[in-house]
């Protein structure tokens, strides 16, 4: 008897890769180790030939191994190095927020500077986007619309992209209807309706710290205060920080990324997600999920939501394809839960309704499972910029370095020596056209000075490679100057 | 020598039934008065037969003529009978504003029914729009963009749009260029964004009296105070008792519709506009001057704005394609004066950008030409169908029903007997599935009971027709139930 074929020829070098990279991971194959020739290796697995020197090469863009001329593979990248990863701090007293303020606008502006290369961008290049498929369902969805989508959209979001977002939703535990979904502008244009739904100037939202600095700019313009919520990269929000700040201060929302929150990385266990699920329903405090980031996980599978631990409809789920797809076409959305009423009511005064052309085609290119493919691919490669980039930081930067281990998402972020200030880090860097996000925006009292933020949306390429080179160098300089 | 041809043959049939027009509403033709036979006009004229005929076809689409077999051409409508335009009110003490809140959402949520003949909607109908011409402008920015518009949009906005927007700036006296322009998602959020940057929760805004039922529901949850300035039919904002109320009162922006106001339809004369601005600028309060149905105007060119006379800086326009080309495609902008920065940062805030596609394909329509065109076609259709609506409620509707003359946009304000109760009169006509605005949604403290707003946008048929006598049968019984 045959037995039956399970795994397709062309994904059994990524297989076999996949094996390697875990031994590396977990220490069992270390940096400088011989790894068995190509012939070895076909034998060893009972793997063609071919297969086994393609994922060698895999494993060689991964940056995880490198090729030494007439010497054969060897492994280059260790996790050992970066065992500890960044500390969190409690938040301080003394907030300043003019400056950080500053700072964020500063940061900002020079981000889209065309001459800058932009380490501080979360968002897909353009070269991971499929450009072309996307304007077909543009075409297609204008061919498609009767009245060529002229018209004001339905109130609550275009019906078609709704079924798609909920269909989506079974990936992260969700089991949910499009009457339970609400597009909108963007993310961003979802969090501000869930915030202007739950609160009134003065009130006080719990936030992450560090969190993105975006969420700073958004509170101080709807005058709002924040409490900041120390995370920890393995486990998330510090749940019993927050419980007992909930008896001491009137929350009346928390706005979390539970999954690889910007910029440390980190997806919330399920049971810890549950946990905090049950602590907010318990107090009838709303959660704000920012699920931006859910869909670019590098592990097995989709993360869940806490909106999939929501049995009372206290989690309001945000998110939009800007992240994945297409930052441009300003499509997002809100599962605002029991708040529903209130979010179309807030959506209708604000816009009346959102841009029906670009809803009809993110609605076709779900429909063609287009997504599904594109997501598959933007995946797998930046979880290999991901590691590269932290290859080259471990290679260029000082011995003290530590690197966050991002589980998903876009970004890394990375503790320098006490003695270093990423804000002048910053400034040096944008003096030889690098942009980074330092660590003093990451919350609303600076405080994390001797942190930055890295992004690896870029492809890895020798530009790449010269700008951590001058980074290091820069960093060495500042530390020189203070010690 | 031969005189130069300044006037198309195209359009000689136009200019005649202009004339002749004027001649109706100057009262020097009379409601019943027999007019020259086509043959006895193309003699008078010296014109050719054809064109008389289409003068005269004109006139009898316009519903102020027609035509009695046998017998030639009639008079059909005399502004005579509507020579007092509706009253305005004085603001009341009393303030019921959950109710006046109740209503909106009401007759909000009935408006986009299906099986409702909405005579409440202020937009252009489908038929109206250049559907496949708007598409092939998508297509167009789809190709014509090396990125497919999946990029983030430049902060301020497309950059092809805002000059485009600049140009057309010149047809309302603006000099103006694509840096002091702000695009917006659609009218509404410029002017969210201007009170935004404008005020404080529990400041207060002027705004006219009557007005648009949505800026009370943008005012109340953006937390401001309204004072409510009366509108007079034919020289607009009372500039006298704005002036009384800047004294007494601490206003921190003043919200006006100076073109086409919303549901007067007034259009305020130059020399106003210019005074407007001169007291505001002098006393530095912003005004944000809603322009959205400026380029809808039925005279023989587009108004001025108050813009136009802003030397310092403190008018704030704000408009948008929603009323004259496509409300779906939620493109607005502002033009913001001194309050740019403040602007461009709530935009970042809030929506880091607008959608890139639907502002280019908007800026390529622009481009060709097909703006200009559409345009032409639009005020003419339009105007058409506001003197045949205003006919229609002149024979069905009781003797003394007044009805406002419209000088741009969508809308008749229209007064009935004061013991009619238009928000009764609004639920009895949507039991017949008609739907109307009722006048008590104009003002804070429903003062206008008596009062209703028909919209013409839907192109006169049978339907419309058939309509506007049950209306009228309504407001016979109404009236008889409480006399």
């Amino acid at each position: 008897m045959e037995r039956p074929q399970t795994v397709d020829n062309d994904f059994l070098y990524a297989q076999i890769a996949s094996r390697i990279e875990e031994q590396i991971k977990q220490n069992l194959l270390r940096s400088g180790d011989k790894l068995p020739s190509v012939r070895a290796l076909s034998q060893e697995q009972g793997i063609s030939i071919n297969t086994a020197y393609k994922a060698y090469v895999e494993l060689e863009n991964m940056g995880l191994i490198e090729a030494r001329p007439k010497s054969g593979y060897y492994v280059k990248f260790s996790s050992a190095r970066f065992a500890k990863a960044p500390e969190t701090k409690p938040p301080l007293k003394n907030i300043e927020q003019t400056s950080v303020g500053q700072m964020i606008a500063m940061v900002y502006q020079n981000m889209s500077e065309d001459s800058v290369l932009s380490l501080s961008r979360s968002a897909p290049p353009l070269s991971l986007i499929p450009m072309a498929k996307l304007s077909k369902s543009m075409v297609a969805a204008m061919r498609n619309s009767p009245s060529a989508n002229v018209n004001y959209e339905n109130l609550q979001g275009n019906v078609s992209l709704r079924k798609q977002i909920a269909k989506n939703a079974f990936n992260w535990g969700g089991r949910i209807t499009e009457n339970d979904v609400v597009t909108t502008q963007g993310c961003m244009e979802a969090l501000i309706f869930c915030l202007r739904a739950l609160t009134k100037p003065g009130d006080t939202v719990a936030i992450e710290s560090p969190t993105y600095f975006g969420i700073f700019n958004v509170m101080l313009s709807l005058d709002l205060k924040v409490l900041e919520i120390p995370v920890d990269p393995d486990t998330g929000i510090d749940i019993d920080y927050l419980a007992q700040a909930i008896d001491k201060v009137d929350i009346k929302a928390c706005l979390f990324v539970p999954n690889f929150s910007n910029p440390i990385g980190c997806c919330m266990p399920d049971e810890r997600k549950q946990q905090l699920v049950t602590l907010l329903t318990d107090k009838k405090i709303p959660l704000i999920e920012d699920d931006i980031y859910g869909e670019i996980y590098f592990g097995k599978s989709r993360p869940r939501t806490c909106k999939s631990f929501d049995t009372e409809g206290w989690v309001m789920l945000c998110s939009s394809v800007s992240k994945s797809l297409a930052p441009g076409y300003r499509v997002g959305w809100c599962i605002p839960g029991r708040f529903k009423d209130q979010i179309i009511n807030i959506k209708m005064m604000h816009t009346i309704s959102s841009a029906t052309p670009t809803q009809a085609a993110i609605a076709h290119f779900f429909e063609t499972g287009r997504y599904d493919l594109h997501m598959r691919n933007l995946r797998r490669t930046l979880y290999t910029q991901c590691l590269r980039y932290t290859q080259a930081i471990a290679t260029h930067f000082p011995e003290n370095t530590k690197i966050s281990r991002p589980q998903g998402g876009y970004a890394l972020w990375i503790e320098l020596d006490k003695s270093v200030n990423a804000f002048e880090l910053y400034q040096a860097a944008m003096t030889r056209h690098i942009s980074i996000a330092p660590g003093q925006i990451f919350s609303t009292d600076a405080r994390f000075t001797n942190f930055i933020r890295i992004s690896f949306g870029i492809p890895y390429d020798n530009m790449v490679e010269q700008s951590f080179k001058i980074l290091g160098e820069l960093i060495k300089t500042l530390d020189n100057i203070k010690a």
